[in-house]
C-alpha cells in the first residue's frame, strides 16, 4: 500500500475541520484502508477491530484472538481489547480525556453507540461523521489504481477462459464455479462478490443466485463477476449467448451497448453522477425501454464493491479525477431475460480511462 | 426449510410480550431465517432488504434491483422500496399508523435509525429489541439440524480428502485453496468463512490469513474450516502434522485433547456457557497453560458462523436442548505455534451429540 500516513492525515484534516479530538473507525473497509488489517466482520453485530485515530497517533484495537494476526498486518500500533469492546473503548476515551470523538454513524450500530456512551461517560461527546467518511476512499492513489488494474486484468482473463467453448446445457452454477475457480487459480484472493450467471428469463433479475437451470443456445446470458486481489475488487459484466442470438436479443443488446458507449464517452471530472446516469438513460428511453432499466448507471469501486461516488437518478455526487466507477446500463424484460454491459474505469480531467478489457463479442 | 410460520409466530409472541405492533428486521441472518431470501449485505452501510413483521403479516422490502430475485426466494410477500430505504420504510410505518416498532439495535446503524425516526415522525416509537432477537435462531428445528449435519459431513469429507498425502513444502495458501475447491466440487455453497491454515509459528495466531509459507514436517498445522450448505455453516478444526510430531507438539496436543474431551463429556442442557468453558479451561490451567488459551471455548453455530449461545468466561447463557455449539479449546505459544481441536454438536437433555466426525489422528 502507498503512503498510509497520507490517509491518516486526510482523516486528521477532517478532525481539525470539525473540531474533533479523535475518530473511531468501525467500518471494515475503512479499517483496512487506514490500517491494512485484512479481517472482515461476521455480520453487523460482530467487530473484528476498531481504529482510534487522534491528532497524534492511531491504534487498532482488536480481540486477543485476532491480536497476533492484526500485529502481523497492521501499519498502526495494535492493542488487545476486553469484551465487550464498546465498554473497553469507551473507558479508554474517558481515561484519556478525549472530549469530541467522531464516529461513522452509517456503520456503528445503535447498541454499540449506546454502550460506548455509557462507558465513556458524560464528558465524552460522540459526533456523527455523516457523509464525511463516505468519500474517504473515493479518489484512488496510484498504487491502488495499479492494484485495481491488476484485479481487473485477472478478471478479464478469467472471463475469456471461463466462457471459451461454452456449451448449451451447462448450468448457471457450473459456469459460476468455473469462473470462481479460475480466479483463485490465477492468484486472486477470491471472488469480490457472489458471481452472477443469469441465463434466459433469469436475466430479467439484475441480481440473481446462479442455479441449476441449463443454459440454452440463443438466449442472453448475463455474467457479472469480479476478482478480489490485494483487498481490491474488480467488477465486470458481459452479456453473451451461445450460437446465434435471437433478433430481439440483438436489438436489446444494441440499445444497451449504445447507452453504455454514450456514457463512456461523456464521463469526466466535474460531471455529476446524476448527469452521467441521464446520458445512458436517455438512449434506453429513446429506444422505448424507459421502464426496463431499474437501477443506477454505476457506482464507485475499490475496497468496497459499492462505494462512492454513485451514478444514478438521485446521486448528488460530482465526479473527481482519480475516482474509479462502474458503467453498467441494463435492460430487463420479465419473462424473457436481460442485457447488462459493465465496464470499470478511472475518471480523468478530460475523460474516462476504461480499465476493463474483456471482449464484448459473444463466445463462439 | 421447515415451518417458517412458526418462526414468524415466535417473533410475534415477542412482539405481544413487549407490547409492540411490529418488528423491523435488518440483520442479514435473521432476514434469511425469517424470509428465506439469500442475499447478503455488502458492509454495514448497505442493506439488501429489510423485513417488516406485524401481528398479522410480514413483508420483505428490497431494492428494485433485488426485487425479482427476492420474489423467487422469499416465503413472505415482497415489495420494492425507493431509496433511501429508511425514508421509504419510515413513511410506511407512519402511513399505516404503526405505533411501537421493535428494531435490532445490535444490527441497525445510528444513521439508519435517525433517518427512520425522521421519516416516521413523532407518532412512531422505535423500541430496541436488545438481546431478544439474539437467541431467535439458537434452538434448531429438525430440518435445520439435518442440513447442518449434511454441511458438517461434507466438511469432514473435505478435510480427509484435502489432508490425504499432505507433503512438506505445500504452502498454507495452497492447502486452503485445496480445501475450498473440494467444498465447492462436493456441492457446498462455498466456505462459510475464510479457511485458516496456520502452520508452525503461525499457529500461535488463533485467527490468521493463510500465506505463502511452506509447511514443514513435524510442526503443528492448525486447519479451521467449514462449508456452507443451504445457508448453514459447518465449523471444524483439526491440528495435524506431517511425519513425526515433536515431543512438545505431542504434549500440547494431549492437553488440548483432554480439555476438549472433558468439555464434550460435560455439555448438556442446563449447564451455563461459563461453566462449560471452565471445565476445559481447568484442564489447560492444570497443565500450566493458563495464559495460553486466550479465547472462549465455543460459540453457537447455524446461519451465523458465530451466534448464540456463547461458551466463554463471561458468558451469561444457559444451554438449551437443540442448540448447536462448537467446542474448541486451544493452546497458543508465541514463536512455536498452537494446537486447537474443534468439534460441533447438539445440546441434548442429558448430554451432547457430536456431529463432526473428522479423524483426530494426523495424516500419514
Amino acid at each position: 500500500m502507498t503512503d498510509p500516513a497520507n490517509r491518516l492525515n486526510r482523516l486528521r484534516a477532517l478532525l481539525a475541520e470539525r473540531d474533533l479530538d479523535a475518530a473511531l473507525i468501525v467500518h471494515p473497509a475503512n479499517r483496512f484502508y487506514l490500517s491494512g488489517f485484512t479481517a472482515d466482520d461476521h455480520g453487523p453485530d460482530e467487530s473484528s477491530g476498531v481504529l482510534l485515530i487522534d491528532r497524534a497517533g492511531a491504534t487498532l484495537l482488536t480481540s486477543p484472538t485476532n491480536l497476533p494476526w492484526a500485529e502481523s498486518e497492521s501499519r498502526v500500533p495494535v492493542a488487545g481489547w476486553e469484551r465487550p469492546w464498546e465498554r473497553f473503548v469507551g473507558k479508554r476515551l474517558r481515561d484519556e480525556g478525549t472530549v469530541r470523538v467522531g464516529f461513522e454513524d452509517a456503520a456503528l450500530t445503535v447498541a454499540s453507540h449506546g454502550a460506548l456512551m455509557t462507558a465513556a461517560g458524560g464528558e465524552v461527546a460522540l459526533v456523527p461523521l455523516g457523509d464525511a467518511t463516505r468519500s474517504l476512499r473515493a479518489v484512488k492513489e496510484p498504487a491502488e489504481l495499479a492494484l485495481m488494474a491488476e484485479a481487473i486484468r485477472l478478471t478479464d482473463d478469467v472471463f475469456v477462459a471461463a466462457t471459451a467453448d461454452l456449451q448449451p446445457g451447462t448450468s448457471e452454477r457450473a459456469l459460476a464455479w468455473r469462473i470462481e475457480r479460475e480466479m483463485r487459480e490465477r492468484g486472486a484472493d477470491g471472488p469480490a462478490f457472489q458471481t452472477i450467471v443469469a441465463a434466459g428469463p433469469h436475466g430479467a433479475r439484475p441480481h440473481h443466485a446462479a442455479g441449476d437451470r441449463p443454459i440454452a443456445a440463443g438466449e442472453p446470458i448475463i455474467i457479472d463477476m469480479g476478482a478480489r486481489l490485494g483487498g481490491y475488487a474488480a467488477d465486470l459484466t458481459r452479456t453473451v449467448w451461445i450460437g446465434e442470438p435471437t433478433p430481439r436479443l440483438r436489438a436489446v443488446y444494441t440499445v444497451v451497448e449504445s447507452a453504455q458507449r454514450a456514457a463512456l464517452g461523456a464521463l469526466r471530472a466535474g460531471l455529476t453522477g446524476k448527469a452521467a446516469d441521464a446520458i445512458a438513460r436517455e438512449v434506453i428511453t429513446a429506444a422505448g425501454h424507459e421502464r426496463d432499466f431499474g437501477h443506477g448507471l454505476g457506482h464507485g469501486l475499490g475496497i468496497g464493491v459499492h462505494e462512492a461516488p454513485s451514478l444514478g437518478t438521485t446521486s448528488a455526487d460530482i465526479l473527481s479525477e482519480g475516482q474509479v466507477v462502474t458503467v453498467e446500463p441494463g435492460v430487463y424484460l420479465p419473462g424473457w431475460g436481460g442485457v447488462r454491459i459493465e465496464d470499470v474505469g478511472v475518471i480523468e480531467a478530460d475523460g474516462f480511462r476504461v480499465l476493463t478489457g474483456a471482449p464484448k463479442t459473444p463466445p463462439d
